[in-house]
């Protein structure tokens, strides 16, 4: 679905809406607009296209240089994760995001968990990957069959799952031997963005910070790989100790 | 480096140099040729340029329309993989890729072995990705602390291996739990094609198929996702039974 106009656009974006791609008027580019720094905090790509393609792509012709196109996607609450863990009868397992921006790691990570049985998905509403049509496509599927909440503050997140039972560990360089950890029960792991980890005033908020080992010269796992390897070490622990 | 003009780089593509991508008069595109057939079959990506495009990159001018890059690697032998292992004091642990073809899994499966501590990959030399620029970027410098073996038959390499004491388990579904297995010891992990799996033939051959669980809908891991789960199970059982 296409939103056009100024005023819309911005409306869907403070919304939330699930917005795949912006369109903008390419003599917009150089302007300071509220639109483009909104959409770079929320990761949405833009495309700057000559006004006569914005005209050929508006149905309502009242585009004034500005088109959103969204994907159908909802997002769920934390209840809702909750929930389906409640329905399949085992602890609850969640995974949460701290500022994933590559599309194709967060829908590498929505088909691993799918995979693992985790029951959902958290993610930050800003300075994170949203859910969009390369997360869908590189999903393979899986985001059919996986619940993911967004949030504002990762941090009263972090509160809503400690007070429901949960423990939190963070996946992360530095910490406990993850083949030490006892993993098993209600559990979510946090897991840190690509460049820079886990924020430090999450990280110490936390129940622990559990590691993979590394035996190389290269420092680090990528992010989909750690997060896949991380959530079947859980799994292992749950269904084989 | 470049290597000019049709036989050289038929020779070059035979004699297994590492070729990174194959620049051809695109006036040659429609023929029948044997250079692409060959570029083909050992994924081998081929530009189609202008004649006068070749004619401004080639350093001989003696061209006649073919071009190819190569890359400056260095393929190993399967007794340089089992050397490393020996000079780590490790049982031997290997990789095996049954026909991989996307460059960024090759790269990713590279830079997780890496950190796993694996002592080195066994490739086949047609149908296969081989080593290129993608492969070498996406494994983020990890290829250069890593052993690849080029065979052109994987069933013989895997006798060899089986030979020098290496019990082989192929990663696939329909196995055993991996979980249930017992992992430790000199062992080679074989892992198939992101679509097609471990060739019949090769798979009836080896010891064991280990399967990792599958709890969703979506009915598979992602190549290099699977590969790095099945790897890091193999490390854990190792260093941590």
């Amino acid at each position: 679905m296409y939103i056009e106009g100024r005023n819309q656009v911005v409306e869907a974006i403070k919304h939330e809406t699930t917005i795949n791609k912006l369109f903008i008027d390419k003599n917009f580019a150089t302007r300071k607009d509220e639109i483009i720094s909104l959409a770079h905090k929320n990761h949405i790509r833009i495309d700057f296209l000559p006004k006569k393609v914005l005209d050929g792509m508006s149905i309502t012709s009242h585009h004034q240089g500005y088109i959103a196109e969204t994907i159908d996607f909802e997002y769920s609450t934390i209840d809702d994760i909750l929930e389906v863990a409640q329905k399949r009868e085992h602890d609850p397992f969640v995974v949460l995001l701290d500022g994933i921006v590559d599309p194709h790691n967060f829908g590498a990570i929505i088909r691993t968990c799918e995979c693992a049985g985790v029951d959902g998905i958290i993610i930050p509403s800003i300075r994170a990957c949203q859910v969009n049509e390369t997360v869908v496509r590189t999903s393979t599927g899986a985001i059919a069959n996986m619940k993911i909440a967004r949030v504002t503050n990762l941090k009263e997140a972090v509160d809503e799952l400690k007070e429901k039972g949960l423990w939190i560990y963070v996946c992360e360089t530095g910490g406990e031997d993850i083949y030490k950890q006892n993993l098993t029960g209600p559990i979510a792991l946090l897991v840190g963005s690509e460049g820079f980890g886990v924020k430090q005033s999450l990280r110490t908020y936390c129940d622990g910070i559990i590691t993979l080992p590394l035996k190389g010269t290269v420092n680090s796992l990528n992010a989909s790989v750690a997060t896949a390897i991380s959530v079947y070490e859980v799994l292992r622990q749950r269904e084989h100790k």
